[in-house]
Protein backbone atom coordinates (compact mmCIF):
# COMPACT_ATOMS: atom_id res chain seq x y z
CA UNK A 1 0.00 0.00 0.00
CA UNK A 2 0.99 3.72 -0.52
CA UNK A 3 0.33 5.21 3.19
CA UNK A 4 0.75 8.76 4.14
CA UNK A 5 2.50 9.43 7.87
CA UNK A 6 1.37 12.68 8.78
CA UNK A 7 3.67 12.97 12.60
CA UNK A 8 5.87 9.84 11.13
CA UNK A 9 8.80 11.73 12.71
CA UNK A 10 7.80 11.79 16.13
CA UNK A 11 8.08 9.02 18.94
CA UNK A 12 4.63 7.38 17.83
CA UNK A 13 5.36 7.48 14.17
CA UNK A 14 8.47 6.28 14.20
CA UNK A 15 6.58 3.17 16.17
CA UNK A 16 3.81 3.63 13.10
CA UNK A 17 6.42 3.57 10.57
CA UNK A 18 8.81 0.77 11.82
CA UNK A 19 6.07 -1.50 11.34
CA UNK A 20 4.28 -0.80 8.48
CA UNK A 21 7.43 0.55 6.60
CA UNK A 22 8.37 -3.33 6.46
CA UNK A 23 5.35 -3.92 3.72
CA UNK A 24 4.24 -0.72 2.34
CA UNK A 25 5.30 2.40 0.95
CA UNK A 26 5.77 5.65 3.32
CA UNK A 27 5.53 9.06 2.61
CA UNK A 28 6.86 10.81 5.73
CA UNK A 29 5.46 14.03 6.61
CA UNK A 30 6.08 16.52 9.51
CA UNK A 31 5.62 20.15 10.40
CA UNK A 32 9.18 20.78 9.24
CA UNK A 33 10.54 17.13 9.09
CA UNK A 34 9.96 14.34 6.61
CA UNK A 35 9.33 14.27 2.87
CA UNK A 36 6.67 16.48 2.53
CA UNK A 37 5.36 19.46 5.45
CA UNK A 38 2.06 20.27 6.15
CA UNK A 39 0.46 22.58 9.13
CA UNK A 40 -2.65 20.28 10.45
CA UNK A 41 -4.37 23.62 12.15
CA UNK A 42 -4.11 25.18 8.86
CA UNK A 43 -7.10 23.30 6.67
CA UNK A 44 -5.57 24.62 3.64
CA UNK A 45 -2.45 23.39 4.17
CA UNK A 46 -3.76 20.39 4.82
CA UNK A 47 -5.74 20.32 1.13
CA UNK A 48 -2.27 21.26 -0.35
CA UNK A 49 -0.92 17.85 0.82
CA UNK A 50 -3.16 15.70 -0.46
CA UNK A 51 -3.18 17.77 -3.79
CA UNK A 52 0.70 17.05 -3.61
CA UNK A 53 0.51 13.41 -2.88
CA UNK A 54 -2.78 12.39 -4.85
CA UNK A 55 -4.21 9.18 -3.87
CA UNK A 56 -2.74 6.83 -1.16
CA UNK A 57 -4.54 3.88 0.30
CA UNK A 58 -4.28 4.66 3.97
CA UNK A 59 -3.86 8.03 6.16
CA UNK A 60 -2.17 7.34 9.34
CA UNK A 61 -1.82 10.22 11.77
CA UNK A 62 0.43 10.28 15.05
CA UNK A 63 0.87 14.11 15.58
CA UNK A 64 -1.82 16.79 17.51
CA UNK A 65 -0.71 18.69 20.56
CA UNK A 66 -2.47 19.87 23.55
CA UNK A 67 -2.01 21.98 26.38
CA UNK A 68 -1.25 20.71 30.13
CA UNK A 69 -1.56 22.59 33.44
CA UNK A 70 -3.41 22.52 36.51
CA UNK A 71 -7.57 22.24 35.93
CA UNK A 72 -8.00 25.69 37.73
CA UNK A 73 -5.35 27.36 35.34
CA UNK A 74 -6.22 26.48 32.36
CA UNK A 75 -7.51 29.31 30.23
CA UNK A 76 -10.17 29.20 27.42
CA UNK A 77 -7.01 29.50 24.86
CA UNK A 78 -5.00 26.88 25.96
CA UNK A 79 -7.85 24.65 26.28
CA UNK A 80 -8.87 24.83 23.27
CA UNK A 81 -5.39 23.97 21.86
CA UNK A 82 -6.03 20.29 22.12
CA UNK A 83 -9.36 20.54 20.19
CA UNK A 84 -8.16 22.80 17.35
CA UNK A 85 -5.02 21.09 16.99
CA UNK A 86 -5.15 17.40 18.33
CA UNK A 87 -8.80 16.94 17.32
CA UNK A 88 -9.34 19.69 14.64
CA UNK A 89 -6.36 18.42 12.91
CA UNK A 90 -7.10 15.12 12.70
CA UNK A 91 -10.50 15.61 11.54
CA UNK A 92 -9.33 17.87 9.01
CA UNK A 93 -7.22 15.27 8.01
CA UNK A 94 -10.26 13.35 7.40
CA UNK A 95 -13.05 15.54 6.16
CA UNK A 96 -10.21 16.87 3.34
CA UNK A 97 -8.64 13.37 2.48
CA UNK A 98 -12.41 11.94 1.95
CA UNK A 99 -11.75 11.64 -1.97
CA UNK A 100 -7.45 10.99 -2.13
CA UNK A 101 -7.90 7.69 -0.52
CA UNK A 102 -8.96 4.62 -2.70
CA UNK A 103 -11.52 2.29 -2.28
CA UNK A 104 -11.32 0.21 0.68
CA UNK A 105 -8.63 2.34 2.48
CA UNK A 106 -8.41 3.82 6.26
CA UNK A 107 -7.37 6.17 8.67
CA UNK A 108 -6.38 5.65 11.56
CA UNK A 109 -5.56 8.49 13.85
CA UNK A 110 -4.13 8.95 17.64
CA UNK A 111 -5.59 10.02 20.88
CA UNK A 112 -4.34 8.91 24.01
CA UNK A 113 -4.52 6.90 27.39
CA UNK A 114 -5.49 9.65 29.40
CA UNK A 115 -9.90 9.83 28.85
CA UNK A 116 -9.25 6.41 30.58
CA UNK A 117 -6.71 6.63 33.12
CA UNK A 118 -6.42 9.95 33.97
CA UNK A 119 -2.73 11.76 35.50
CA UNK A 120 -2.20 15.24 37.22
CA UNK A 121 -2.46 18.66 34.86
CA UNK A 122 -3.90 16.22 31.47
CA UNK A 123 -7.94 17.16 31.42
CA UNK A 124 -6.88 19.09 27.67
CA UNK A 125 -5.42 15.82 27.05
CA UNK A 126 -8.46 14.01 28.56
CA UNK A 127 -11.08 16.21 26.37
CA UNK A 128 -9.02 15.72 23.66
CA UNK A 129 -8.76 11.89 23.09
CA UNK A 130 -12.09 11.37 24.41
CA UNK A 131 -13.62 13.64 20.74
CA UNK A 132 -11.45 11.54 19.34
CA UNK A 133 -12.71 8.13 20.71
CA UNK A 134 -16.19 10.03 19.60
CA UNK A 135 -15.43 11.21 15.94
CA UNK A 136 -14.13 7.73 14.98
CA UNK A 137 -17.68 6.18 16.10
CA UNK A 138 -19.50 8.77 14.24
CA UNK A 139 -17.64 8.70 10.91
CA UNK A 140 -17.15 5.26 10.73
CA UNK A 141 -20.99 4.63 9.68
CA UNK A 142 -20.76 7.38 7.13
CA UNK A 143 -17.68 6.70 5.45
CA UNK A 144 -18.34 5.69 1.46
CA UNK A 145 -16.61 3.38 -0.79
CA UNK A 146 -15.58 1.00 1.80
CA UNK A 147 -13.10 3.43 3.92
CA UNK A 148 -12.36 2.50 7.39
CA UNK A 149 -11.40 4.76 10.37
CA UNK A 150 -10.15 3.81 14.03
CA UNK A 151 -7.68 5.89 16.56
CA UNK A 152 -4.98 4.39 17.93
CA UNK A 153 -4.65 4.57 21.80
CA UNK A 154 -1.73 4.44 23.65
CA UNK A 155 0.25 4.36 26.77
CA UNK A 156 3.38 6.27 27.48
CA UNK A 157 5.41 4.98 25.52
CA UNK A 158 9.33 3.64 26.78
CA UNK A 159 10.89 5.67 24.28
CA UNK A 160 9.24 9.07 25.69
CA UNK A 161 9.98 8.25 29.52
CA UNK A 162 12.28 11.24 29.53
CA UNK A 163 10.39 13.84 28.33
CA UNK A 164 7.08 12.73 30.23
CA UNK A 165 7.84 9.75 32.26
CA UNK A 166 7.14 12.23 35.68
CA UNK A 167 3.99 13.24 34.89
CA UNK A 168 2.85 9.21 34.60
CA UNK A 169 3.46 7.61 38.11
CA UNK A 170 2.80 4.39 38.10
CA UNK A 171 1.56 4.08 34.25
CA UNK A 172 2.78 1.00 32.37
CA UNK A 173 5.62 2.31 29.90
CA UNK A 174 4.71 0.65 25.80
CA UNK A 175 6.97 -0.74 23.75
CA UNK A 176 7.27 0.32 20.69
CA UNK A 177 6.93 -2.24 19.06
CA UNK A 178 3.63 -2.84 20.55
CA UNK A 179 2.86 0.46 19.60
CA UNK A 180 3.42 -0.32 15.56
CA UNK A 181 1.11 -3.28 15.60
CA UNK A 182 -2.17 -1.28 16.85
CA UNK A 183 -1.49 0.49 13.43
CA UNK A 184 -1.03 -1.90 11.88
CA UNK A 185 -4.03 -3.46 12.75
CA UNK A 186 -5.92 -0.95 11.90
CA UNK A 187 -4.72 0.17 8.52
CA UNK A 188 -4.35 -3.50 7.66
CA UNK A 189 -7.09 -5.49 9.01
CA UNK A 190 -10.83 -5.33 8.98
CA UNK A 191 -11.86 -3.44 11.86
CA UNK A 192 -13.49 0.29 12.09
CA UNK A 193 -15.14 2.73 14.31
CA UNK A 194 -12.45 1.31 16.94
CA UNK A 195 -10.37 2.90 19.71
CA UNK A 196 -7.65 0.12 19.67
CA UNK A 197 -5.87 0.74 22.71
CA UNK A 198 -2.33 -0.23 23.52
CA UNK A 199 -1.26 -0.41 26.99
CA UNK B 1 -29.09 22.75 47.89
CA UNK B 2 -29.19 25.74 45.88
CA UNK B 3 -28.52 24.61 42.15
CA UNK B 4 -27.99 26.68 38.89
CA UNK B 5 -30.07 25.18 36.18
CA UNK B 6 -28.50 25.78 32.48
CA UNK B 7 -30.54 25.22 29.86
CA UNK B 8 -33.38 24.72 32.43
CA UNK B 9 -36.14 25.28 29.97
CA UNK B 10 -34.94 22.97 27.26
CA UNK B 11 -36.50 18.55 27.01
CA UNK B 12 -33.08 17.89 29.17
CA UNK B 13 -33.45 20.94 31.54
CA UNK B 14 -37.05 19.89 32.02
CA UNK B 15 -36.12 16.45 32.72
CA UNK B 16 -33.53 17.63 35.56
CA UNK B 17 -35.37 20.31 37.10
CA UNK B 18 -39.00 18.59 37.25
CA UNK B 19 -36.63 15.92 39.34
CA UNK B 20 -34.51 17.97 41.48
CA UNK B 21 -36.81 20.86 42.03
CA UNK B 22 -38.97 18.52 44.70
CA UNK B 23 -35.89 18.68 47.25
CA UNK B 24 -33.86 21.39 46.26
CA UNK B 25 -33.99 25.35 45.13
CA UNK B 26 -33.41 25.81 41.57
CA UNK B 27 -32.24 28.71 39.45
CA UNK B 28 -33.53 28.57 35.89
CA UNK B 29 -31.03 29.83 33.09
CA UNK B 30 -31.26 30.28 29.25
CA UNK B 31 -30.29 32.22 26.77
CA UNK B 32 -33.46 33.69 26.12
CA UNK B 33 -35.79 32.39 28.84
CA UNK B 34 -35.40 31.44 32.93
CA UNK B 35 -34.57 33.80 35.74
CA UNK B 36 -31.06 34.56 34.42
CA UNK B 37 -29.61 34.87 30.75
CA UNK B 38 -26.52 33.78 29.72
CA UNK B 39 -24.58 32.51 27.19
CA UNK B 40 -22.32 29.70 27.21
CA UNK B 41 -20.21 30.32 23.87
CA UNK B 42 -19.43 33.45 25.68
CA UNK B 43 -16.69 33.21 28.96
CA UNK B 44 -17.65 36.70 30.19
CA UNK B 45 -21.26 35.72 29.95
CA UNK B 46 -20.40 33.13 31.92
CA UNK B 47 -18.56 34.91 34.40
CA UNK B 48 -20.91 37.34 34.99
CA UNK B 49 -23.81 34.84 35.54
CA UNK B 50 -22.05 33.65 38.81
CA UNK B 51 -21.40 36.68 39.73
CA UNK B 52 -25.02 37.52 39.70
CA UNK B 53 -25.74 34.24 41.62
CA UNK B 54 -22.90 33.92 43.77
CA UNK B 55 -22.35 30.56 45.63
CA UNK B 56 -24.06 28.02 44.77
CA UNK B 57 -24.12 23.83 46.16
CA UNK B 58 -24.29 22.27 42.43
CA UNK B 59 -24.17 23.68 38.39
CA UNK B 60 -26.26 21.76 35.85
CA UNK B 61 -25.54 22.47 32.81
CA UNK B 62 -28.07 20.27 29.88
CA UNK B 63 -27.13 22.77 27.14
CA UNK B 64 -24.72 22.91 24.23
CA UNK B 65 -25.45 22.85 20.21
CA UNK B 66 -23.48 20.66 17.84
CA UNK B 67 -23.99 21.08 13.85
CA UNK B 68 -25.95 17.89 12.50
CA UNK B 69 -25.20 16.80 8.65
CA UNK B 70 -23.61 13.96 6.61
CA UNK B 71 -19.53 13.43 7.13
CA UNK B 72 -18.92 14.38 3.71
CA UNK B 73 -20.51 18.06 3.65
CA UNK B 74 -19.21 18.80 7.23
CA UNK B 75 -17.15 22.31 6.75
CA UNK B 76 -14.20 23.56 9.46
CA UNK B 77 -17.02 25.72 11.03
CA UNK B 78 -19.34 23.47 11.71
CA UNK B 79 -17.56 20.65 13.05
CA UNK B 80 -16.27 23.43 15.41
CA UNK B 81 -19.60 24.56 16.64
CA UNK B 82 -19.67 21.73 18.68
CA UNK B 83 -16.34 21.56 19.81
CA UNK B 84 -16.73 25.52 20.79
CA UNK B 85 -20.60 25.55 22.27
CA UNK B 86 -21.23 22.41 23.48
CA UNK B 87 -17.64 21.35 24.70
CA UNK B 88 -15.90 24.71 25.25
CA UNK B 89 -19.49 26.35 26.55
CA UNK B 90 -19.80 23.48 29.08
CA UNK B 91 -15.98 23.37 29.93
CA UNK B 92 -16.31 27.20 30.95
CA UNK B 93 -19.34 26.72 32.96
CA UNK B 94 -17.02 24.64 34.93
CA UNK B 95 -13.22 26.64 34.57
CA UNK B 96 -15.18 29.51 35.59
CA UNK B 97 -17.71 27.99 38.43
CA UNK B 98 -14.61 26.73 40.49
CA UNK B 99 -14.84 29.61 43.20
CA UNK B 100 -18.71 29.54 43.41
CA UNK B 101 -19.42 26.16 44.00
CA UNK B 102 -19.23 25.64 47.48
CA UNK B 103 -17.42 22.58 49.55
CA UNK B 104 -18.44 19.15 48.48
CA UNK B 105 -20.46 20.62 45.88
CA UNK B 106 -20.69 19.45 42.19
CA UNK B 107 -20.92 20.02 38.32
CA UNK B 108 -23.40 17.54 36.15
CA UNK B 109 -23.04 18.57 32.35
CA UNK B 110 -24.95 16.92 29.63
CA UNK B 111 -23.73 14.86 26.44
CA UNK B 112 -25.52 11.92 24.65
CA UNK B 113 -25.79 8.53 23.26
CA UNK B 114 -24.38 9.28 20.23
CA UNK B 115 -20.52 8.30 20.80
CA UNK B 116 -21.45 4.69 21.57
CA UNK B 117 -24.72 4.43 19.03
CA UNK B 118 -24.49 6.33 16.35
CA UNK B 119 -26.50 7.83 13.89
CA UNK B 120 -26.29 8.96 9.89
CA UNK B 121 -24.93 12.93 10.46
CA UNK B 122 -24.31 12.36 13.88
CA UNK B 123 -20.50 12.58 13.96
CA UNK B 124 -20.16 16.59 15.61
CA UNK B 125 -22.67 15.34 18.50
CA UNK B 126 -20.27 12.23 18.30
CA UNK B 127 -16.94 14.00 18.73
CA UNK B 128 -18.53 16.46 21.42
CA UNK B 129 -19.82 13.95 23.41
CA UNK B 130 -16.99 12.20 23.20
CA UNK B 131 -14.76 15.36 23.89
CA UNK B 132 -17.14 15.77 27.32
CA UNK B 133 -16.70 12.03 28.92
CA UNK B 134 -13.00 12.65 28.73
CA UNK B 135 -13.01 15.81 30.55
CA UNK B 136 -15.13 14.45 33.45
CA UNK B 137 -12.88 12.03 33.95
CA UNK B 138 -9.61 14.38 33.54
CA UNK B 139 -11.19 16.94 35.78
CA UNK B 140 -12.38 14.76 38.25
CA UNK B 141 -9.00 13.96 39.89
CA UNK B 142 -7.69 17.59 40.08
CA UNK B 143 -11.30 19.48 41.66
CA UNK B 144 -10.20 21.22 44.88
CA UNK B 145 -12.45 21.02 48.28
CA UNK B 146 -14.18 17.43 47.62
CA UNK B 147 -15.72 18.91 44.22
CA UNK B 148 -17.47 16.24 42.17
CA UNK B 149 -18.10 16.49 38.06
CA UNK B 150 -19.96 13.55 35.95
CA UNK B 151 -21.72 13.80 32.80
CA UNK B 152 -25.31 12.16 32.15
CA UNK B 153 -24.90 10.66 28.27
CA UNK B 154 -29.07 10.12 27.16
CA UNK B 155 -30.43 8.54 24.81
CA UNK B 156 -33.17 10.32 22.59
CA UNK B 157 -36.19 11.76 25.51
CA UNK B 158 -39.53 10.53 24.29
CA UNK B 159 -40.12 14.48 25.11
CA UNK B 160 -38.21 15.09 21.58
CA UNK B 161 -39.77 12.30 19.57
CA UNK B 162 -41.31 14.99 17.18
CA UNK B 163 -38.05 17.45 16.72
CA UNK B 164 -35.63 14.48 16.14
CA UNK B 165 -37.08 11.13 15.77
CA UNK B 166 -36.65 10.41 12.28
CA UNK B 167 -32.84 10.75 12.95
CA UNK B 168 -33.09 7.95 15.41
CA UNK B 169 -34.27 4.87 13.37
CA UNK B 170 -34.76 2.08 16.51
CA UNK B 171 -33.08 3.71 18.96
CA UNK B 172 -34.97 3.07 22.51
CA UNK B 173 -37.10 6.80 23.39
CA UNK B 174 -36.05 7.58 27.05
CA UNK B 175 -38.65 8.83 29.74
CA UNK B 176 -37.78 12.09 31.37
CA UNK B 177 -38.21 10.69 34.83
CA UNK B 178 -35.05 8.55 34.20
CA UNK B 179 -33.43 10.98 32.84
CA UNK B 180 -34.17 13.45 35.79
CA UNK B 181 -33.16 10.59 38.09
CA UNK B 182 -29.33 10.52 36.81
CA UNK B 183 -29.06 14.41 37.41
CA UNK B 184 -30.02 13.40 40.99
CA UNK B 185 -28.11 10.67 41.29
CA UNK B 186 -24.92 12.88 40.38
CA UNK B 187 -26.11 16.19 42.10
CA UNK B 188 -27.05 14.24 45.58
CA UNK B 189 -25.01 10.77 45.21
CA UNK B 190 -20.89 10.02 45.63
CA UNK B 191 -19.96 9.07 41.80
CA UNK B 192 -17.60 11.46 40.16
CA UNK B 193 -15.56 11.37 36.92
CA UNK B 194 -18.33 9.22 35.66
CA UNK B 195 -20.31 9.12 32.76
CA UNK B 196 -23.95 8.05 33.60
CA UNK B 197 -26.14 6.52 30.71
CA UNK B 198 -29.74 6.74 30.70
CA UNK B 199 -31.17 4.65 27.98
N1 LIG C 1 4.71 9.83 23.17
C1 LIG C 1 3.82 9.16 23.88
O1 LIG C 1 4.16 8.38 24.81
C2 LIG C 1 2.36 9.29 23.59
C3 LIG C 1 1.44 8.39 24.18
C4 LIG C 1 0.09 8.50 23.88
C5 LIG C 1 -0.37 9.49 23.02
N2 LIG C 1 0.53 10.37 22.46
C6 LIG C 1 -0.01 11.38 21.52
O2 LIG C 1 0.46 11.07 20.22
C7 LIG C 1 0.69 12.28 19.47
C8 LIG C 1 2.14 12.29 18.99
O3 LIG C 1 2.97 12.24 20.14
P1 LIG C 1 4.56 12.08 20.01
O4 LIG C 1 5.08 11.93 21.41
O5 LIG C 1 4.89 11.05 18.99
O6 LIG C 1 4.95 13.55 19.47
P2 LIG C 1 6.37 14.07 18.95
O7 LIG C 1 7.43 13.06 19.23
O8 LIG C 1 6.52 15.45 19.48
O9 LIG C 1 6.16 14.13 17.35
C9 LIG C 1 5.18 14.94 16.80
C10 LIG C 1 5.19 14.74 15.29
O10 LIG C 1 4.11 15.50 14.74
C11 LIG C 1 4.63 16.50 13.86
N3 LIG C 1 3.84 17.73 14.06
C12 LIG C 1 3.80 18.53 15.16
N4 LIG C 1 2.96 19.56 14.97
C13 LIG C 1 2.47 19.41 13.71
C14 LIG C 1 1.58 20.18 12.91
N5 LIG C 1 0.98 21.31 13.38
N6 LIG C 1 1.31 19.75 11.66
C15 LIG C 1 1.88 18.62 11.19
N7 LIG C 1 2.73 17.86 11.88
C16 LIG C 1 3.03 18.26 13.13
C17 LIG C 1 6.07 16.68 14.21
O11 LIG C 1 6.78 17.16 13.08
P3 LIG C 1 8.17 17.98 13.28
O12 LIG C 1 9.10 17.02 14.00
O13 LIG C 1 8.59 18.27 11.89
O14 LIG C 1 7.83 19.18 14.12
C18 LIG C 1 6.45 15.24 14.62
O15 LIG C 1 6.67 14.46 13.47
C19 LIG C 1 0.36 13.43 20.44
O16 LIG C 1 -0.96 13.85 20.20
C20 LIG C 1 0.45 12.79 21.81
O17 LIG C 1 -0.42 13.40 22.75
C21 LIG C 1 1.86 10.28 22.72
N1 LIG D 1 -33.37 16.13 23.63
C1 LIG D 1 -32.77 14.94 23.62
O1 LIG D 1 -33.43 13.90 23.39
C2 LIG D 1 -31.31 14.84 23.92
C3 LIG D 1 -30.76 13.55 24.16
C4 LIG D 1 -29.39 13.46 24.44
C5 LIG D 1 -28.61 14.59 24.52
N2 LIG D 1 -29.15 15.82 24.28
C6 LIG D 1 -28.27 17.00 24.40
O2 LIG D 1 -28.66 17.75 25.53
C7 LIG D 1 -28.47 19.14 25.30
C8 LIG D 1 -29.82 19.87 25.49
O3 LIG D 1 -30.74 19.33 24.59
P1 LIG D 1 -32.30 19.73 24.61
O4 LIG D 1 -32.98 18.87 23.59
O5 LIG D 1 -32.81 19.75 26.00
O6 LIG D 1 -32.21 21.23 24.04
P2 LIG D 1 -33.36 22.33 23.95
O7 LIG D 1 -34.70 21.73 24.27
O8 LIG D 1 -33.19 23.01 22.63
O9 LIG D 1 -33.00 23.35 25.13
C9 LIG D 1 -31.78 24.02 25.13
C10 LIG D 1 -31.69 24.84 26.41
O10 LIG D 1 -30.38 25.45 26.44
C11 LIG D 1 -30.51 26.87 26.41
N3 LIG D 1 -29.44 27.41 25.55
C12 LIG D 1 -29.29 27.25 24.21
N4 LIG D 1 -28.18 27.88 23.77
C13 LIG D 1 -27.63 28.46 24.86
C14 LIG D 1 -26.49 29.27 25.08
N5 LIG D 1 -25.65 29.61 24.06
N6 LIG D 1 -26.22 29.70 26.34
C15 LIG D 1 -27.03 29.33 27.36
N7 LIG D 1 -28.11 28.58 27.22
C16 LIG D 1 -28.42 28.15 25.99
C17 LIG D 1 -31.88 27.17 25.88
O11 LIG D 1 -32.31 28.42 26.36
P3 LIG D 1 -33.44 29.27 25.53
O12 LIG D 1 -34.65 28.39 25.49
O13 LIG D 1 -33.62 30.50 26.36
O14 LIG D 1 -32.87 29.51 24.17
C18 LIG D 1 -32.69 25.99 26.46
O15 LIG D 1 -32.99 26.24 27.80
C19 LIG D 1 -27.95 19.26 23.87
O16 LIG D 1 -26.54 19.36 23.90
C20 LIG D 1 -28.35 17.95 23.22
O17 LIG D 1 -27.44 17.53 22.21
C21 LIG D 1 -30.49 15.97 23.99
Amino acid sequence: MKIIAVGAEGDIGRAACGELSARHEIIRVGRSSGDIQVDIADPASIEAMYRKVGKVDAVVSTTGEVHFGPLSDFTHEQFMLGLTNKVMGQVNLVLRGLDYVSDGGSFTLTSGVLDRDPIRMGTGAATANGALGGFVVGAAVELPRGLRINVVSPGLLEVSEERYGSFFPGHERVPSARVGRAYAKSVEGVVTGQVIIVE
